[in-house]
């Protein structure tokens, strides 16, 4: 590789540095920029740069991303995979060379690669069955993007609450949202314009939940009393907006420095069998979901 | 250049990638990846990939970052500077051998390089004054770092609409806060502990008008008829907190556009002499600042 440091540059830094890409689907939620500190934190003290690519959701974008990285020679990948991904096999060669590459958050069962991921079914189900406490009786899942894996979880989570308490529920109580506070204030107006109102609704994340909870305070109704609201993923301004949402805490700092130990360990070791790390959250409840004071 | 694609990739993207290279400070607050989503827009069009590196305020890192890019062969940059760096050095000396390199929000006079800016003492200015059509007569502006251009202007632009209504100021009216939730909340809490309280605040952003806020609201105070408040760079959430916030939106997107665009100019022709656009913004009034309701 023709390396070829400014002079100056080289003054102020002696040796040649190690590069990690790392792919994330967005940045507009807190939740990558935080995986990514994490990371940065661990990797940065090992002497790696870490050069950040985003797919804004795409898949072709995301692949040519990584053809990028790769042919700029980072010394490995940690990858989240992009809402569209399903072609597998550009990931599966990497993977098949022994390439160093971890996955988080988003992965795919198909790719033998090591990952960390966090708890979607059990924090689901938590979070589920906390509205099904404070009495609610009608519980709308706004699900994430469906062929997502986590998506998938976190709908088996809920289901697995509704019915442990054996509430029976209608097909169209889980329904495909996304991600972004537009999608959970459309899903939200739906509803109500088609008077198809639930007591209480868990959201996919917590954008979807404010989007929500806009469309429904601008139509006169109140949270929790009419609709008991919760989020996930706990983003800094939970507690800023009116009512307070109860949110689940997701580890990301945590999450990025497993993905940060885990490629460090595949690039020592490339024989490396591949190692799941699941994570586990916290439920916060606040005002939004609180129908029952001495819960 | 050592180039060898994996097949695969090959056969999904036929051509060569061509890289440019962004350096924000950081990217919690959600304007650094809007502005790199802006950026992404025109040159993903044009065939480029953009490498993203972000220097979590620290200038070593920051320079580490730029030297990876530099090494990777980006064939451009754009630069947001980190709240630390000082020594030009090494921006001076790629200047010098006409690297394309562009500067956007955050930039240094002394470097003779495009840039694209907001204009921060006009925006400061207006927000100011709306305060004070408001009847504030102890407003208090919580300023982002002091050694950053954009504070400075912004300090400025408070100023001058305190000077134009001949309202005397305190010199500690001006108190260097930051950029982030808990720094805003803590100058708050000092405040409130002094019972030094104002009857107005311009924040340097909205996260520290958020942490005053929630501070302000924990202490029994109200907002606006106690305090009223302004944020500033227009969050999605601005309308989501209680009660909503009056900012400034900034056009961030544009703002990536603009640097991407005028990076391609640089490309195309070294010798370009440097040009500076300067965006405005539009001031959105929300019910913490409106103590006058016929405005």
């Amino acid at each position: 590789m023709g390396y070829h440091p400014n002079p100056i540059a080289k003054k102020l830094i002696q040796k040649k540095t190690l590069n990690i890409g790392v792919v994330v689907p967005e940045f507009i939620n807190a939740f990558f920029p935080e995986v990514i500190i994490g990371i940065q934190d661990v990797l940065i003290k090992k002497g790696y740069q870490v050069l950040i690519v985003q797919s804004n959701e795409c898949f072709e974008t995301e692949l040519k991303n990584v053809q990028s990285l790769e042919e700029n020679m980072v010394d490995g990948l940690i990858i989240s995979l992009s809402r569209e991904t399903k072609n597998l096999d550009y990931y599966k060669s990497l993977i098949d060379q022994n390439y160093p590459i971890i996955f988080f958050n988003r992965y795919n069962e198909d790719l033998s690669a090591s990952k960390v991921i966090f708890d979607d079914f059990k924090w689901s189900f938590f979070v589920s069955e906390h509205l099904i406490k404070q009495g609610c009786k009608k519980i709308f899942h706004f699900s994430a993007y469906n062929h997502l894996l986590l998506a998938r979880n976190r709908i088996k989570g809920f289901k697995k609450a509704l019915d442990k308490y054996g509430i029976k529920y209608d097909k169209d109580w889980i329904t495909e949202t996304g991600l972004f506070v537009e999608e959970g204030e459309q899903v939200m107006q739906g509803l109500i314009e088609k008077d198809n109102i639930p007591d209480g609704i868990v959201c996919a994340n917590d954008k979807t939940a404010f989007g929500a909870m806009r469309e429904i305070k601008k139509n006169g109704l109140s949270i929790p009393t009419d609709i008991a609201l919760t989020g996930f993923s706990e983003s800094p301004l939970v507690e800023l907006v009116d009512p307070p949402l109860t949110s689940v805490i997701q580890p990301t700092h945590e999450m990025g420095e497993i993905a940060a130990k885990l490629l460090l360990k595949k690039i020592e070791n490339e024989h490396m069998t591949p190692e799941t790390v699941i994570l586990n959250g916290t439920l916060n409840v606040r005002a939004s979901s609180l129908k029952v004071k001495s819960q």
